[in-house]
């Protein structure tokens, strides 16, 4: 039976997950919704985010995916319960894979990760929660960065002002020593670079890739429909367009649609 | 017949024009919503603005309210004349207010007026338009500055990276010689500081307090009924009243009420 994956973020951010699935499902189709006209989630509370997360993954469901990669970690750490809950398919957040791998490295060292993210997702403690279950014995640190995501979003990736803010949140957590830093929000690994100059030798853990990995393992890609990528955007497609060649490294298909995501 | 004024913005920064309705309507009632869940609107297409604003409209009329001020730079430029021909009660936008006391001193000078405003703003071209008919002689040089909102949002109104970003955006208007800036975003106001820095000699407009100056024009205070202001948002309520301190001087009374935008 044909299988499709859908994969949905807030905005754009989701795209460093496409373009990982792209690579490790090599010409399998797959269905990204980008819930642009509501964008960023991060700053909202649980209950908004919840709520439109199940709209998100609905419109996918309707589409025929039949599991779903939340490319958001904003998602992943404040709704995911409540997707797996309501729907039929299986869901996948960024949160239980990110941490698994951070904890791999973390056993190896000297037991500590550093969790960055948006506000909502350090609020939730929903990585702190993951990494613990998985071993009580490492320390987490968690950082909101709530000005990382409006960074990349206007093409902030590098220079000044994105060096600036990355030692504003990071400064602090030098000394903390992490063997393994999360990049929980999956807008934050276009900030690969200044982020990295500040903590210099913890490595640094894209969490949309390790999704993808997860979902690979979940429904292997021989089981996955051959196909290409179909983009859906709930704000106007040009904006999704010409951003998407700098998140995805390249041209996206002239066919993003714009859907009324309200209704869902 | 007791008359209450309605004031909408996507978010927090319609608030400084709340403060402003207090300054001049001393101890009159209003009633604000701030769409909290969908905020920010400067970086959305002009239709889906149009949508959201229409909503707030709505939802504010079903409240009561007579008269409507767009305290939203973002919607004044994108959506006043669908509001306009969509509602049977006075819409006030901020454009033509704050064009007019720009006019008035850029008249009296050399002639010359910088308009400041979200990239949705900037696009629309409806600054240009309201000064012009007022005087097509005045010449208008329009800045986007899409990391002023984040910054204000997240609390940087001062500092290093406020400046950072008004050098940025504005030091290649410095020689323009302005008479008069229109902060054309109602968050900008809380960027004076810095914006004055840099953009020494002209006279910052806050477009916010010009229309409610307008609206006072239009019923005076005497003809709108006694009381207090009420609040209204789309997300948490808590978030809100946090930052209402920072936007309006002042504690936000406890009664914050959420309400869901998307059914109006």
């Amino acid at each position: 039976m044909a299988k499709t994956i859908g994969i949905f973020d807030s905005g754009l951010g989701g795209l460093t997950a496409a373009a990982e699935f792209e690579k490790l499902f090599n010409g399998k189709k797959y269905i990204y919704f980008g819930d642009t006209a509501r964008v960023p989630y991060g700053t909202k509370s649980a209950d908004t985010i919840c709520r439109y997360a199940c709209q998100d993954t609905k419109f996918l469901i309707d589409k025929g995916a039949s599991l779903i990669i939340v490319a958001c970690g904003t998602v992943s750490a404040n709704a995911i319960d409540e997707l797996k809950k309501r729907f039929d398919v299986p869901v996948i957040g960024v949160v239980e894979p990110a941490a698994e791998k951070a904890v791999e490295i973390a056993a190896a060292g000297n037991g500590r990760i550093t969790v960055l993210g948006t506000s909502a997702t350090v609020k939730s403690g929903a990585y702190e929660r993951a990494i613990n279950k998985i071993d009580p014995k490492i320390e987490v640190r968690s950082v909101a960065c709530p000005m990382f995501v409006p960074l990349v979003e206007n093409g902030y990736t590098e220079g000044e002002a994105a060096a600036l803010f990355a030692r504003e949140y990071l400064e602090n957590s030098v000394s903390f020593g992490a063997d393994a830093v999360i990049l929980g929000c999956t807008h934050y690994p276009h900030l690969s670079g200044v982020i990295g100059e500040v903590l210099q030798g913890s490595a640094l853990i894209n969490s949309g890739k390790e999704a993808v990995v997860a979902a690979k393992k979940y429904l292997p890609a021989h089981m996955v429909s051959d196909g290409n990528g179909e983009f859906y955007v709930s704000d106007a497609p040009e904006a999704f367009s010409r951003l998407a060649r700098v998140f995805m490294g390249r041209e996206v298909a002239d066919g993003v649609k714009c859907i009324d995501i309200e209704s869902y």
